[in-house]
């Protein structure tokens, strides 16, 4: 999947993986092309800079990040290059992923970061976003997009019959 | 700057125009087409409905929705339309927006908001956002985008300047 | 029980079923006749506009409705009718529930949301906050209510004498 | 407009009058009898339990209980009555209100306040959550409850066509 | 132990009694005679009122009264009587007992409540504050508090000593 | 007043003066005598360890201490004295005074301090219960205290007089 | 005083230059030769990573950064040099800071920041702070500490006289 | 390893060890010259003065002091001693450390802690922190510092290679 990506999902850390997997599920289940990245603003700043740099000259059309705690690494990413980007707060188990949130979402005017909501409905989404923001000038991947709209309907109108006692 | 427009500026309420507007000023700095809305999620559900139903349709590519409070507009918005929603949480007088941040940012997995921060940086971020993503697709943006950096960047060293007291 | 029901117990999603089953237990328990659904805001905006629409002429006379994190169904659905809609916020893993708490509680004036306390206590409180609005116009349900306080009152009695030492 | 009040509008102080005020002007409005008192749960706990106690045989059918800071106004009031208690928190200096809001909201099982948003917004859909209630019962109230709906639509919508630059 | 108390152990729930037993257990320890009782401010209002009203007539020299969420407790009993009321708010699963504190807390000025901490930590503080009240006019009773506070030191001597490896 | 006093009260700094003032202006009141102090837990550690050890010798008989921020001063002088110590949290311009609340009431076990509200009320309830704690030694006093509660009753009745337009 | 600095006062906006001269103030009054800069981590991020990346060779001893927000700058510094870096959330007008702090002082193990309190006050410490590093190996800058400490003693003897109304 | 230490490793309770080790143990990777003890500001007051008052002249350079809740160690200490005092707070089962941070970094002009993170990575960086400060006056502690940071950059892109699926 990892060949010409056109999105990138990179955390701060290799304990955000089973979070961030989340995303990548959902982008191979769109069939778009995608990489996974262990990227610390903090431990590898080199490694990020050069990232963030180059990202738009690799092809990559978003960058989903993950970070935890003081998160910085989605607005350092979005300070290097113009393509958007979603940051993923993590779950924190001291404050919840307010740090993170916060971390994330508060970033000065000038330097954008698309803020989802913390741990793994947040990774979810940020997928999902990214696939609305290919889906612009994709519309196959539009059709797909309301083809998952439609399941999470369906998902939801069976989940209330069940709760009415209709289906098991 | 209305006809036509690719990128809707809507708020909950006109209390939230003079932030919002903030938004729209720089879509016109970068000749992005748009159009300014006042629609209620709660007074006017209606056309909140038809709003976001009828969005893509219109031609819009880009929703960034404001709102304050149990600010539900954005993700309602965001549940009718596969087009990428922005959501800009508003400073609250009690609880200083944290109210409108949690109420836009942790919507459910499936259903991605993109959040910015609260109030005006929020406002201008969601703007700027939106023109990354359009710029995805059109070169020429995406020139403008980078020459904005440019001149954050040269705003940046003035003032470096300044407080080194080198210019004045 | 959900015949010609007089209450509704919606929920955003099925995860919440066993906290909102609080609130149908003690509906019945008051023989209130009521109706447990699962719709969503933001998954099912369809359903939920035409539930919301349509619930006073079906014969509802209260809706309690249940949703976690950006929580806006009790919102939403408050925007579609003039009935009393009561909104019990679900506790999240991350936040506590004070995310789905500010989402449900802080409407903007014109749209009231009665808000009980978050998770279980909140579910009941809101079948409780029913049976109590229905009971101004049925005194066989006020009295009913009045014989619940009772009971309520017989067993912290209870508990004083085992905390007394006086009964095991 | 306090002669055989449906409706009594409580303060827990004088300070908060400005507020409710507000709750009164709308039950003014929709032409319903109110009352308005101060009543301290803390500085006169004989009045609060007296007026709790009788305030269904004097023919109340909703309390409307404003308080600040540790607010067990509404809830005390909740304890001694089985009519519904619709608890306003109040702005504070300090904590903004967040302390009147979980110490207003957050009731144990068996004694439900309805509450509302904190400060000007709660007091009026404290008073427009008291009408729907009442309007269970009285066609013509519910008549005027959907014509203020109307007229709160209309309004955004005014809004809307000012926003647009259609009308000033 | 019961028997002409001067301190009681107040809690609004049984489900309390495992944190408020900490209290008891050094009300014991100190030899001051105590009780333990269940009154809820919510369920059992007239009984909380009666307690408060006849405390000092008792022989009550301090109340104790834990209490969580909407924790009303220590405010509703410290308005009925004049000898100093502690409040200990109990931890809560969902917002950790910030609810709690704030709303034995944040009183009103006029009628203080002594708040201790969170927990467990904040009954046994209660108990002890209960002895330092008394010891003003208990030289015995001082004597006693000073030698507990001379144990506490010893025990965080040992403590620092098996730190250093010096014993274990 | 300050001759042989029974109370201190003390701030960290001078510009707490103004609410701790309410302090003392209560207790000059009732008569009760104090001293007023600026004792600094951390400008002034050597000062504060004295005033702490050497308080009960001099015959205080409660210690209350205002601080705020990181508000160590109560728990300080709590550590050094077996006397009631009541700490009372000022409001700060960042937080609202949630981290002088915090640093206060949050104590070990081991150690108490009786915390009131944040700020004025805070102060005010702070001397109150000071009072109550001489009070219980001094039939006097306690008279006294029960006139100023009843005076708040009375002032609370005339607002609800004025409130009902019964009185100007 | 910027020339051969040991300590460099830097500031993400300039905005924050007010609340950061209260650190370049400190810094003269103890004779320490230091630099001011705006350097913003998102705004100029090739600066930010120069200035961190050389900070050490340019003979910096310490790093003071002041920053708002979602604040990323101290870590982003602190992840490119091994010098001690100090960082200063600044004051928000929404959050009250509560954001600056999370994202400075909530680092991930590896990359420390030595975080002061928010806003005026940390910026001092900031540089207080600093002369204690450097003051460990310059006997006179550890001198002239303990001169400052004893001044602040002074002073806050004098407003001990002041309040106790012996000198004015 | 506790022979002539440069710094202090010390906790307000044994409750805390745990955490604090993780300090204990960079240090001894480091060789940084140590001791841990246990002090406690509340219980053990005239140590805690004598500690930090000898400090500087036991020949300490660095204490790195770890409290929770109300957790006024670092402070205290800071107020003894001229040297950099660290400070750690430590995560608590209510309010998940948030007490612990604002009690620690909230500090007053004058005298500054310099904070790291909640729990284990803020002792952690606690640790790194001092090594950070010793290595100014010592190139082979700077020179291992540089190692350290080496390693945490090789292990993020081992944890990067394994992401990518190209090492196990």
């Amino acid at each position: 999947v990892s060949i010409s990506p056109k999105v990138a999902v990179v955390m701060g850390s290799e304990s955000d993986r089973e979070v961030m997997e989340e995303a990548a599920r959902i982008l191979t289940e769109f069939g778009v092309p995608h990489e996974m990245r262990v990227i610390s603003a903090h431990r590898t700043p080199e490694k990020a800079h050069k990232f963030g740099t180059n990202a738009a000259e690799r092809g990559l059309q978003v960058i989903i990040a993950g970070a935890g705690k003081a998160a910085h690494f989605a607005g350092v990413l979005a300070s290097l290059t113009t393509i958007p980007v979603i940051g993923v707060p993590m779950t924190t188990p001291d404050l919840g992923g307010l740090d993170s949130l916060l971390s994330t979402v508060q970033m000065p005017a000038g330097i954008p970061v698309a803020t989802t909501a913390i741990g793994t409905a947040g990774a979810r989404n940020a997928a999902l976003l990214s696939v609305a923001i290919l889906a612009l000038s994709d519309e196959e991947l539009a059709a797909k997009l309301r083809g998952y709209r439609a399941r999470l309907r369906e998902q939801a109108h069976e989940a209330d019959l069940r709760v009415r006692g209709e289906i098991q």
